[in-house]
């Protein structure tokens, strides 16, 4: 326990952009951190890899190391902050850090998300904190008001833009009409898209994320393998107009859901989709990178969280928001809640996830098609909302709203449907969501 | 402390739209709120006005009293939640139960905003928790948020829509073109203004939220009396029209900046009136009685909470996530963080508030008037940005968009037009937020 005015020490594992962002901040925002604190915060230790690589920030004569194992072996190191992102080093020096006795703070999601539970025991069996504010959506506070402002609530929805590079790309697509590639290479030239988009573009980074916003939702451990993931690069500039035309936009949801079974259990359902959402939904408004992520809770109703999902300098502000907790529960010498997975509920397959579905097909302009298509939908329990029929020289395109049904169901009739003589394709499927059934 | 197991005792003062929800929550979430905490939580009283008024919940048998004193001096009662609201008899209440080793949850603004620090004072003595998330914007959390997600950050700015009843009307003026008076009326029928709707639509009830907010984003004691405060009785429909002229919608604003002085200290200006604000903003898009708080910070960029402001079930979870909170806290023998106000930074008089204008000015249609207009303008030093001059048969009207200018230089330039003899009126003057200068 740090008593009252004994400095916490901190050492910061990474100094990319968000950990020079991390060293900036606790240097120029070292008179108010004491004041928050209780004590004086000093940096101690940065690890990297290169001593002379070039930084965005000037790190203090002699802090700089590349040995993170001997740094976060230290006696005297009260908190580290990790960094690097990535599995391996990362893991195992947090691992390393708490069994010293240090408390943690991490951006990780990739890792929290494969491998939470393994730092969560860590953490409980050493008494320390492992906070992680940072690993979703950046700078906006969206794990503590899950953890805590919602504590006494009950949560049934998350509904989340977690990845501004799909996002970016998506309302590129919306604004101007243009196709994945092109949006994808401006979102590149800009510097929201990696030379190697596939994490963002495939949905692999807001599935870990979709990972630790349902387990913290629904206290249920949930890791990536449970995360039913598709990403954009399917999405095509018909399905945006298609969007548009009935009032939607395109966008790259986490969805985390809690749904009552028919024996009366609640399970969690996590997927991550391109799916349509109306323009009057609150999350249709976020545009260019940022993030937002929208709950749905029994008593609070409808919230929603917005703000830049990435970035070295916001993602440093939730950083740090996590040290001042930490620092203020060292200095008490408690922890902070840990890991809450009490609730240990059932993940569903993917098969059973439930939502509506747009569909486009391309029959052949003749009678009965409809009805037969309409049979279809029916024979496998998917009950049609709305239909519109386009007829194009001698084929014709029908569009398919449906009510509610299970991916299953909605799976099997579009395999029913391309195997009709009548339907030369089914252009496109698309999940609608957040609009009342 | 209470020990891990033991009960927490909970004693609720007010059985109203939200303490009624209080109750029910904490019946209903009961085994969530047992695994949550650690503990199981027990409603141990209930105090009311009149044991048989009609209640929306059903208060279990012999909980219900009508003295209040006598069940906060009750020595078994670990927790208190305040939801009477006023001034007295809750304050005298809180206090007491603080003395009595008892920890206490309010919702109450008005008592904190008026004489906030003397609660705080109480707790600290106490070594009791004091918290109010359901305070402001009832269940969206940004207290905790501005307290401890950017406890690492440096807030510079918060505007919010923290009034749903001036939110509901304003929409329904821009969506409607209808005057105040009317949407008033629908207001009022709708349930979302009361008959007497003074402590809304003249902005004592922001202005109290905007003392809050303030105190907590920049450390500093902020009190009702402190916040400038104008209401929205005079936005006349020509003012919204004009604002949608401008690519604005007028919103009520809470508006809390961090302010550098000449001599390089920061001073605090908290204001609440109607502004206009560009359809680009996020907060533009809060609709009906939605409320939303905008925060830009140093690192973190800018944020957006966003959810219900009002209502007996979105308070009360906001008043439950505290009862998590200050239930773990009594576990671990702890207290959260209390009142932040090391920062006591000056508070700025309402002439020193620097923003944008719109001013609409009628003036004779006759050649140089324009000049003179202009010329007061630049004595009084607020420079304009654009003007546009509309002729209508003998007189003409102005619409002058300024600069940033201080409220007293604004002032002072709408005295002067008023005795020009080429003026003949200053028929609106509205404030501009929410843009880059």
């Amino acid at each position: 326990m740090t008593e009252s005015g004994k400095p916490l020490k901190v050492a910061v594992l990474g100094c990319g952009s968000v950990g020079s962002q991390v060293v900036r901040l606790l240097e120029e925002q070292a008179a108010d951190l004491t004041a928050r604190v209780g004590a004086p915060v000093e940096l101690v230790g940065v690890a990297v890899r290169r001593l002379d690589a070039a930084r965005e920030v000037e790190v203090p004569e002699g802090l700089l190391t590349t040995d993170a194992e001997g740094l976060v072996a230290r006696d005297d190191v009260d908190l580290v902050v990790e960094v690097i992102g990535g599995i391996e080093p990362a893991r195992s020096l947090i691992l390393s850090a708490l069994e010293n006795g240090a408390s943690v703070v991490t951006a990780n999601k990739a890792l929290l998300a494969e491998d939470g539970p393994t730092l969560f025991e860590a953490a409980a069996k050493a008494g320390r904190d492992l906070y992680y504010e940072a690993a979703v959506a950046g700078a906006i506070p969206i794990l503590r008001p899950l953890r805590e402002s919602l504590a006494g609530d009950k949560v049934t929805r998350v509904l989340g833009i977690v990845n501004g590079t799909t996002n970016f790309i998506l309302d590129k697509m919306d604004s101007s009409g243009a196709g994945f590639g092109d949006a994808l290479e401006e979102a590149q030239e800009l510097g929201y898209a990696e030379a190697d988009p596939t994490a963002d573009v495939e949905g692999f980074d807001a599935a870990a994320k979709a990972a630790i916003l349902a387990s913290l939702a629904f206290h249920t451990r949930v890791t990536a393998s449970d995360v039913h993931r598709e990403g954009i690069t399917e999405v095509s500039a018909a399905d945006v107009a298609s969007a548009t035309e009935m009032g939607c936009v395109v966008k790259l949801l986490a969805i985390c859901e809690l749904r009552e079974q028919p024996g009366g259990e609640e399970a969690v359902s996590v997927r991550v989709h391109p799916a349509m959402i109306p323009r009057t939904h609150p999350l249709a408004s976020v545009r260019e990178a940022y993030n937002a992520v929208f709950v749905e809770s029994e008593a609070a109703g409808q919230l929603m969280f917005y703000g830049p999902g990435a970035g070295g300098s916001p993602t440093a502000s939730a950083v740090l928001g996590d040290l001042v907790t930490v620092a203020r529960n060292r200095r008490e010498g408690v922890t902070g809640a840990g890991e809450s997975a009490y609730a240990d509920r059932a993940v569903l397959p993917m098969g059973e996830a439930r939502t509506r579905y747009h569909v486009a097909i391309d029959v052949d302009d003749r009678a009965g098609v409809l009805a037969t298509v309409a049979t279809a939908f029916a024979e496998h329990g998917v009950s049609i909302r709305t239909v519109r029929q386009e007829g194009r020289d001698d084929d014709a395109q029908l569009v398919v709203v449906s009510h509610e049904a299970t991916d299953a169901q909605l799976r099997a009739t579009v395999e029913h449907l391309q195997q009709m003589d009548s339907v030369r394709e089914v252009s496109s499927v698309m999940r609608v969501e957040g609009g009342a059934e």
